[in-house]
């Protein structure tokens, strides 16, 4: 059985997604976020419930200097501006994989190139919702912005609708891209995995997004080598943490506490048996 | 009956406060938020519960074409800087109704002139506590910082206290002026409204005006034409959620959680029979 | 009995953490934070639990009118960037007691530079992990970044490791230092003091140690005299509340709210029979 049949099984991506998880938990990679405002408490505590070791440093005087010793770095444009671009830009170079969350990258023209041209630097992941895939793959801020239902940083698109999107910029960027939705896609412009944890009330956390882009950023840091299975598998991991959280839940406050412990507290039979991953094509 | 008769009904408080909030869960308006950087978690989650979708991009290269395309803009001034004014006043001046929230407005010189210079821009609303609409009527930070009991961005006033520098505040301005306290008074400068809701425990967890401020610019996004009402409502809608969080609360921290979750699960049997608000005069 | 016998005394300790905590909830003291971006609501909700007004505001224009009317000063450097040093070199010289938590003080040569240009404006204490205080000491970035042993914002040594790093920095910098691990160390350079409550999952939230350097800060504020007594006291009460947290915790999110909770309803009994103070040397 070659590894394109292996992967069809949900047994493989249990077993891989827990030696990625347990592989963050022993080597606790250093990750560098330079993220937006409103995540940095829940991305950093997301990256040391899962064992990973968050830096949220973002002047440019040091930039050069830190980013380099770091595992994996991660950009996120949320609250993009002026000052804070050439730190990104320079993260990113700085010879680590590390991933992209363009954050309502239709929102404006300066964001749109902005992430345009953090994309030319080669992410190992991009991971966004359907809406912001779809205006990174027309490379402009008027598609998607165009219409009465331009929703800012929420999507008003599924993640299915950006599928050929998502293949199409994979293709041209050769960076892996992730969709995030009722069912996350992942593709590397062949493969497509569907990655299907997670519930709904999770889009009523103020981002949970760049939560789990951080979450594959760790990920990516003890996975360079196949990108695709350590989003994948980032992206069930955290999809499954919200599950177990909202057993426990009572409103978004809660299920966002309950997350964070649950993925704490996940353990081998649980992941091995929940995740739910597979070959879409 | 009319409408001046209909509004002294604690009955009529309550259906409008449901029905406000049934708009902001049914159209989920677009909140641009440019906020204090500690606020801004608590914020984007309160928006998010209540049905709302806030954006926090705060960029002067986005900013002048961002905001036009919301439905509703909300500028606090907690950690204000150089840097983030132009935004501020770009977003003020987008067209859209917009919600002040001018943060220990008597903190220094730079701040009262800023805060100053945004009522300019004509807010659709602004909501302090009592220190900050004293000092903002009487348009300098000396007033409100002489003496020993300066408190930063606590109050050290009553709400009652301020309610004549609100009502003098709303008409030079033409705004709509809540004061939040024990009581929440909200007047455009005639009418004054009383909003009782809440409990004393929320002024222990950080951010949570600024949390309210967010909240009224999205009642604000569905109910433009009666800034007085909406301001009312969300005051009291909040301000309810923390009641009904407090039944479970062990401390700030909880109540937090239980509030933000409260929020979220509103029905209409607990809105029509909890609000609290009244005519005051 | 002098003083110093008194002070091996569990008992005399236990009173002293509960006298000042007392003081904090009585006086609420204006607690300027000049914090990373990532721990502003912990820090400020720690305050706030404590019973401090907390003040966050950090612009240049203000901050030398603002920070002379505050009780106290908490200059935290984890989101360094050019921008904030200036203001938080003007609130170090504003003539208040202030605190320094010097934030993954090897990051860059930058920080490194920015930490003891603010040491030289003798701050009554500084608090960081054993690899801050090991680099601060050592007066480079090269030593603690040598070898593969990095771990950015978390400690790789024990506090004990840097013990007498700490003695030395306190010689020479006149300040005293705190160093936060398994057990607290305390010092002024010639006496040394160990604080032994908490919980090792504190570690696995963001900004605890952020947190805890602002509610000394707080604890300065009141007994600005001693700062050895203000840090030891204010790290015991903060290990506490975690104590008490960690018995209806589930995983570091649920211990962060507990703890915060916890914090707030603090009793005499409690304290003065659980706080873990004793004179080391």
């Amino acid at each position: 059985m070659d590894d394109g049949e292996e992967r069809k099984s949900p047994a493989w991506w249990g077993r891989r997604a827990w030696e990625l998880l347990s592989a963050v938990r022993a080597r606790a990679p250093l990750v560098q976020c330079i993220t937006n405002l409103v995540s940095m408490d829940i991305a950093a505590n997301a990256l040391l419930a899962a064992g990973a070791s968050p830096a949220m440093l973002h002047c440019i005087r040091e930039v050069p200097e830190f980013a380099p010793r770091c595992d994996s770095v991660c950009v996120n444009v949320g609250t993009l501006s002026e000052g804070w671009l050439p730190s990104m830009r320079a993260a990113a170079s700085a010879g680590r994989p590390w991933v992209l969350d363009p954050v309502a990258a239709a929102a404006s023209k300066f964001r749109m190139e902005a992430c345009l041209s953090l994309l030319d630097l080669r992410p190992a992941v991009v991971r966004g919702n359907a809406s912001e895939i779809l205006a990174l793959a027309s490379r402009s801020s008027a598609a998607a912005a165009a219409g009465s239902n331009f929703k800012g940083v929420d999507s008003s698109h599924d993640s299915g609708d950006a599928l050929q999107a998502a293949k199409a910029l994979a293709q041209s960027t050769g960076s892996v891209i992730a969709v995030s939705g009722a069912v996350d896609y992942i593709t590397d412009g062949e493969q497509v995995v569907g990655a299907s944890n997670g519930v709904a009330l999770m889009q009523k956390i103020t981002a949970t997004g760049c939560a789990v882009t951080a979450l594959i950023t760790a990920f990516v840091a003890v996975e360079p080598s196949d990108a695709l299975v350590a989003a994948a598998c980032a992206l069930a991991i955290f999809g499954l943490a919200g599950e177990i959280g909202m057993e426990s839940a009572k409103g978004p406050a809660s299920l966002r506490m309950h997350l964070i412990d649950a993925l704490y507290g996940l353990d081998e039979q649980t992941v091995t048996s929940r995740v739910k991953i597979s070959i879409e094509s």
